[in-house]
């Protein structure tokens, strides 16, 4: 297994289908601007797709799971078991994530890249056994090279299976008792922020729980000393399997020319490292929404993205870019089916 | 037609259910609160509905049409005729709301109440014709009383057939060149607010538009005298026949119990004045999104009301409270279909 893959650029977007959809965005009856983000949703979409009339009919969704080492240090408000209980739950079609996809039509991938408790054969779950999730950071690198591109290959072919089928939006997932500590290791790392920024209450720790996650994650730090220009090795030392197969999946997506939507505070972690590792990717991404996990401002603003939503979500699994896919449908539904002024016989802005 | 009607009491929420709903979140396989604002959007609609499980299958968007005399003093960007032109456009399915309205399966209901260039009889449309549009209220109030009864009660029996309908949302969406000024202007005079702070571009005035826009209101209000603390007599004055009908739907939906998804800034004009009428109809409304207009966020806050989106859109119409319906649907299959830790057998919290 080679990386090589990494490496090459990402897709172009199609300049003359984004310069198609803003001249049809000023035809349709309304005043210039007036459907805010929606428009500018539906152009970047025409850009993506090569097509002035962008459509979202094949969303997919695939949600990776991994367990952390790191849950050894006591930053977790829920056990380690939890992990593969949730694998169950999305196997039987419980899980928020599992409505959702329900709800908005999308397909749904799960795959369970090592967890501590071992799920058996499941249903609808690739399991891939990475080990039994990462090494614990605080003492030694989360993973070793051969686990890290194992996992960012498993995220790389999710995203060519959902090339295959045609897919025209990619949202990925994620399950890990324990990430949201790997991802504010990473954020530290790469943004150089102090870890009281980035370490927030996850599934529920209390203020004194959010102080002794930021406390693991400092001495971390140190003890991994200055990797912040390399986001390889940031990703190794601190990531997940989980969060490296998203990383892998995004790359492949821009690569391959598939738009992604991003979910929260894990997945803009990834999408960060992503950014680093190439950097012009980020031209596929959408952000779906701000998580109530406080560190997810920072990371955004470093990204420079705004997200679509704000509802206070905090759960991941892909269930805030689930909650998105709506708008940016009726943005291309706006977009393709309103009534020009000619059509419509309305009169155009005056003053 | 008298006004009795106005001063019955709002229909009571059913603190049962909502208790049982509560309960229930407590339950789904999620961290305690990691849904957000979903969790208790799902809970008001439960204590609304009565049931524990609430749905919203059955979704109603009723648009009120009007002009308004005081475009003659040129507040606005498009030509008066475009209410009538934008009337048509909704007949044929032409506009932003069809198109939504399509989108999320939705029935439409279209009320002319009296515009200044006659639409003639067009299929889905309601024509009322209360008068030509309003008078201009930079110089005479904008309805007589009779034509603010009528307008009332127009909106009131919208409310009535969407109850026989058996409709379980119902949005209120508005057109008329002008209305911006009109709620402006309206919200001035209940909120004691000055011009500058309430006057915005609307469909697109240029920066001395603006400053004309708020002269002409701050104009009026001296004219009209001190009418702060009659809603009724402010509406009279300043309204448009669109915003009474949506005052009157709103209340007559309260009445009756049915939830109100209220759209941007002449809608929420609206529900102020409906507040001010019948102080507690507002727990019956949700409010779908911030408008780009600067002056709805005054609006908002002095109404306590936090919207669930924030698309920069300022297009009316009722399409930013159509765009929120996919978030109020989810949030109940989320709360109805999601599994149990018992049913999961997923491990609870233990930090």
């Amino acid at each position: 297994m080679n990386a090589d893959w990494l490496s090459m650029p990402c897709a172009s977007l199609n300049e003359n289908a984004r310069r198609e959809a803003e001249h049809r965005q000023t035809q349709l009856t309304k005043p210039p601007g007036a459907l805010g983000r929606l428009e500018s949703l539906a152009i970047q979409l025409a850009a993506m797709q090569g097509s002035s009339r962008p459509t979202l009919d094949r969303v997919h969704i695939a949600v990776f799971a991994g367990d952390h080492g790191v849950v050894a240090e006591g930053v977790s408000a829920f056990p380690q078991a939890v992990t593969t209980e949730m694998v169950r739950n999305f196997a039987r079609g419980g899980a928020a994530i599992n409505v959702l996809a329900r709800q908005v039509g999308a397909t749904l991938e799960v795959t369970n890249l090592g967890t501590a408790v071992d799920a058996g054969p499941l249903d609808n779950v690739f399991n891939l056994n990475l080990g039994p999730g990462t090494a614990n950071f605080a003492k030694e690198a989360a993973m070793s090279s051969t686990q890290l591109m194992r996992a960012l290959h498993a995220g790389r072919q999710g995203a060519e299976r959902a090339k295959l089928a045609g897919v025209q939006l990619f949202i990925g997932g994620e399950m890990g008792i324990g990430n949201t500590t790997a991802a504010a290791a990473i954020a530290c790392a790469l943004l150089d922020a102090p870890a009281t920024l980035l370490a927030g209450p996850g599934t529920g720790l209390d203020a004194r729980g959010v102080d002794r996650k930021a406390t693991v994650i400092r001495e971390a730090l140190t003890l991994h000393g200055d990797h912040g220009g390399d986001p390889m090795e940031v990703l190794r030392r601190f990531g997940g399997f989980e969060i490296a197969a998203l990383i892998g999946a995004y790359l492949a997506c821009a690569k391959m020319g598939i738009p992604v939507l991003i979910d929260g505070f894990i997945t803009t972690a990834a999408a960060l490292v992503a950014t680093r590792i190439s950097p012009r990717c980020d031209e596929w991404f959408f952000y779906s929404h701000a998580s109530a996990e406080p560190g997810h401002a920072h990371m955004l603003a470093a990204l420079g993205a705004r997200p679509l939503l704000d509802l206070g979500m905090r759960l991941g699994e892909g269930s805030g870019a689930a909650m998105a896919v709506p708008i940016l449908r009726l943005a291309c539904a706006l977009h393709n089916e309103m009534a020009t002024f000619a059509e419509a016989g309305v009169s155009e802005k005056t003053a």
